[in-house]
């Protein structure tokens, strides 16, 4: 354990006779968490459209709408159509969507049914786009991606012109440019410089789009941990996620505080046989492989001292021998994931309480939904 | 990139116009592998009854049973539950079950529903398991987990005997043994000690469930790393699960060779804005977080010299600058996963081929059935 959180999370109120493991969301935290985020962007003039890859809940997705979002991000085509055919009409999927083959056909019913958009960032992309959207009513809105420090995917921003005018020349309409600084994850530190990075890139990406030709109307930033500082000008709006229900790595980073927290995994105390250890419900396929066993695998604040220190695929070997107090076999705990977007992935349902009362349960609409 | 394989596997034929991500098993293989495994026990003289957590598929269940298996393990209640609502009717839960609240319920009814038998590693469990299937017709039978260098869960081999004979007075049946050689899949030296270990284990276990007055008529045995090894006296079963797909894990380790690979994810590249790097439509969502930056996320077999060398959400990184051919974006190339199983769970359907010919599409029944 070489690293301990300034400010540690208390151990969340949880209902009874839960069957195990089971993701949790505490609706009150949900709901101040979105509130937060839409008065942080509103504060700031941008606006917000929420990445739903966290949640893939049209019932949280709705919640975001209703508090002021301007629409949903979306990160592969499949998340896109499982919330347009709940009614969602405003969807930008801020990925470099490969339009060929099935996708092209899947991305045309989509540009045909809402208002759609979509990343691109080189001119294969382009031609496949504009070959799937052939013949439509409307052209099709890209934003162009550039790269602002994370090197994944996207243009150089100085590039960003020439691209979007290669796309025009196709019959794309590029309304403006988006980036992600996902280099801002990286430590306590990093979340502003990211958050300049980020808005230097859309700025030199404007510029070229203007010294193109074009006239672009929308600058598009992420992320939580550079939400707080990227609400200026020339940022438009901003994508963030994963603030909706937080994390441990969001934690550590200090991107929100310890009663941010809303999600936790429920699992239970399965077996001691092994001295100074339990094993838990919840591996790999429950938490995902997030985390290393220097940083561990989640949070058990219920177990002050218990230390998540690896993960096999149905086990969780939490450490105890420094723990007060500790845990019985049947006892359930919960568990702060590290990263929670991988978690809500691997299961069908987010039970939804308040404390100790089960409110209900959500499906995750689009989980699986992959490409 | 510390590590070569001695042998890599070759790119395998793939259907045309696939919607990616995508897991495609390659049923030749899969039967293969299905045969293999089973004349491996048949030889050795031992019961073979594989894992379904790795393909957590009905249909590949009755490919199992039809091939000689003797039933099945499930590592979850809920994979039980699934495989007996399909029929299957012999199920081993080789896991330490925690049998209250609601899995109480859920554990007498499978229990009068089918031939069922626990895990067990302690007494607390024992009574919840007691109390689960109190007044149901038949006493449910149980296998002590004993621990042999995993340090997992299970009691120590000496100390079956006395859990066993309390279980006994709650009403339960111990009829044996079972352990997991998790240690074995370390590295391609650490498979026969492993074998050495849990056999010992089981003999030292065997004997303690004896000087308690039983008499166990099960020694159960992992895995697929150790399966060639451990099928000998006192051993009475196998519980291999990987060995149905196989991983470039098991490949690194000798477990399988490179025309093993029952299981590849079909992938798209999607960007090469970043030089010396392509990015795939494949991330953590698909392949898990199951590598690191040093091994690697996976084997691409197209894209000699590649090196998927990082994973986000959506993205996987590939490294290409000393590849040969260089991929293109929009081409599919097919990845081998390093670990198989949490690769399934996170699919609804297994694309079945055979090459370049499409034959079915197989749901992934028991996904998210994690506790």
């Amino acid at each position: 354990v070489t690293e301990t959180l300034l400010e540690r999370p208390a151990a969340p109120l949880l209902p009874s006779d839960l069957d195990t493991p089971a993701a949790l969301i505490d609706l009150e935290v949900v709901r101040a968490n979105i509130t937060a985020m839409q008065r942080l962007a509103s504060a700031a003039g941008v606006r917000l459209r929420p990445h739903v890859k966290t949640h893939k809940s049209v019932e949280i997705g709705r919640l975001q709408l209703a508090a002021g979002a301007s629409g949903i991000t979306a990160g592969t085509v499949g998340e896109a159509e499982v919330f347009a055919k709940a009614g969602f009409d405003d969807i930008f999927i801020a990925y470099p969507v490969w339009a060929g083959g099935p996708r092209g056909r899947r991305v045309r019913a989509l540009h045909e049914a809402i208002r759609l958009r979509v990343g691109l960032d080189g001119a294969r992309a382009a031609d496949a786009l504009a070959t799937a959207v052939a013949g439509t009513r409307r052209p099709l809105e890209v934003l162009i991606e550039v790269d602002c420090g994370a090197g994944r995917s996207g243009v150089r921003p100085a590039d960003a012109g020439d691209l979007a005018r290669y796309a025009a020349t196709l019959g794309l309409l590029p309304i403006g440019a988006f980036t992600y600084p996902g280099h801002g994850d990286a430590s306590r530190d990093a979340r502003e410089p990211a958050s300049r990075d980020e808005v230097h890139a859309l700025e030199m990406a404007l510029a070229s789009l203007r010294a193109a030709g074009l006239t672009p109307t929308v600058a598009s930033a992420g992320s939580t941990p550079t939400a707080a500082f990227s609400g200026r000008p020339p940022v438009t709006e901003l994508r963030p996620g994963e603030y909706v229900f937080n994390d441990v790595g969001k934690l550590r980073i200090g991107a929100c505080g310890p009663g941010d927290l809303g999600l936790f995994v429920a699992s239970t105390v399965v077996s001691d046989a092994v001295p100074d250890q339990v094993i838990v419900d919840a591996g790999t396929k429950t938490l995902g492989r997030e985390g290393s066993e220097t940083l561990g695998y989640g949070l058990v604040p219920a177990v002050r001292g218990g230390f998540l220190r690896r993960l096999n695929e149905y086990h969780g070997y939490l450490s105890v021998d420094r723990a007060e107090p500790r845990p019985k076999v049947g006892d359930v705990v919960a568990i702060a994931p590290n990263h929670v977007c991988p978690v809500v992935n691997l299961f069908d349902e987010l039970i939804v309480h308040e404390g100790r009362q089960l409110l209900d349960r959500w499906p995750v609409d689009a989980r699986g939904h992959l490409g």
